[in-house]
């Protein structure tokens, strides 16, 4: 079976034909500042009809950076991004376009699913997965099944979880979330709040993580503190979806993994020393497939997941 | 049907004949310092014995406080109370003793079942019951289910989940959970440890969260900083619950709801606020049954819940 897959992201849209555990091939498009999902819909549409013709597929499997009904097919949610997405009927556009069914889901959700297809969980029942980026993602699957809940949003918002609840208000609406205590966007508020940022390293750089760990390791004081605050926030939100969803393996993937080496064994120590489970250790690993995760698991979407609404 | 419940706490031991929605009979034991769950057990087993002699019942069910495997029948962790608990067959003792099947849950668990059942949650499929009390339990309901894991710990320790990743060191092992912040235990920490305590109307009186909230009514200005970072400590942990449960209804019991008049309308206004909820509001409510919620949670345990493995 061959499926249409479309990772949605903030900055850029991904559009694949996907056979199996393979990508055939793969379409990235930039989308600069683009306020419409209508607008950029046009976009995706001339790229799937591409990859539709070459080699017919089944169906499309769509990926969205926001909350998502997945069994209305709706997006429920977008967080600042896209907000016209919330008044559009994907279905009915894919099978008007395309006479193809649509299966939508949060792309956190999606990039799980393909670790469990065929990256860093084949085999696991119960993980979660933390993409540590611009936002955080934090996904939890448990028994095989994606958590979901009464309105699609168990399982889905471990970055927004509250590890300091006096701290920075995150875009969500709540207090002291991973995601606004360590995150891509909020790293920069983070550190020009820190005290001896300005006599710092870090003052006169871009302030991300490569240069936040790059300092650090170059010795910069204020760098060290920073990256022990990150992690004990990432290793408090590792605790909580632990303590909240019970499972085995906790996979990490995000830009923020490029200094793995670092935080793995950071979060494995924590979980350890940390976590309340009595059965064992809960395990720390990698995320395999990087951006192909999400594309990889618009096929496990349609074989495995939810019966098909139309 | 007629079922045996039992509710084992810290310090005292209810036992109770229950049918349907009502209780018959119930006798409480007091259980000064007892260590052992075994010596525990010949005082609950007098007390079963009375109440099933008088009028037969079908079956046990056995709320313990601490982590249960309620699919294998076993105790799985007791975090300082009653540690030889572990070891002990309950569904043996109960087949031998009294010919009866034996069911166990954690306590939290019951009260929750027992609040759908015959309480503040009839009807409800999507909640979850915090209980605040000398530790604070947090127990959640997807789709009219106890969410269980892997290892029957997921959704049933809301009382554990981080709001304060540079907290205070939990019982649990974790750092700055809700109880380790804001609980009957914690809370003379927290005080004794706070700005200006010394001086404050607080330091008079027996640290209880009757003796704050006095003070804080009374205008004691520490009383009421603290009670104020009480709130927001069980705030952050609603926002957690409504992010990773996906509820429509959090209900509230424990000692601690006596000032409920205080506690619901903030958690509510909180909620309101913060929880990213684009599909409503959810809705807080006190709970109804007190004590008696996890003494009618015995019944749809036999009723609704898991299959009786013998």
């Amino acid at each position: 079976m061959k499926i249409l897959a479309v990772d949605l992201g903030g900055t850029h849209a991904t559009c694949a034909l996907v056979e199996g555990r393979r990508i055939l091939v793969r379409q990235t498009l930039a989308l600069p500042g683009s306020p419409s999902l209508a607008a950029t819909l046009e976009a995706i549409a001339s790229s799937l009809e591409e990859l539709h013709a070459g080699s017919p597929a089944q169906g499309i499997g769509f990926g969205f950076c926001g909350l998502v009904d997945s069994r209305r097919t709706r997006i429920a949610s977008t967080n600042g991004k896209y907000t016209d997405a919330v008044d559009l009927d994907l279905a009915g556009w894919a099978r008007e376009r395309f006479g193809l069914p649509l299966r939508l889901e949060n792309d956190a959700r999606l990039a799980l699913l393909g670790e469990c297809f065929a990256g860093a969980a084949q085999g696991e029942t119960d993980v979660v997965m933390f993409t540590l980026g611009t936002g955080i993602g934090g996904v939890a699957m448990i028994g095989g099944r994606l958590l979901r809940g009464k309105h699609d949003q168990a399982g889905v918002l471990g970055g927004h979880i509250p590890v300091n609840f006096a701290g920075r208000r995150c875009t969500c609406g709540a207090v002291g979330c991973a995601e606004s205590e360590a995150s891509g966007w909020s790293l920069p508020l983070v550190t020009r709040a820190w005290p001896g940022f300005a006599s710092s390293a870090l003052a006169a750089r871009n302030i991300d993580f490569q240069n936040l760990f790059a300092c650090a390791t170059a010795g910069d004081a204020v760098s060290r503190e920073i990256v022990d605050h990150c992690l004990r926030v990432w290793g408090a939100a590792a605790v909580a979806a632990v303590h909240s969803f019970d499972p085995e393996l906790l996979v990490y993937g995000g830009g923020v993994m490029q200094r793995a080496d670092l935080i793995l064994p950071f979060l494995q120590d924590y979980l350890n020393a940390h976590a309340w489970t009595p059965w064992g250790k809960v395990r720390v690993r990698a995320a395999q497939l990087g951006n192909d995760a999400a594309l990889l698991g618009a096929v496990p979407l349609f074989d495995q997941e939810l019966p098909l609404v139309r």
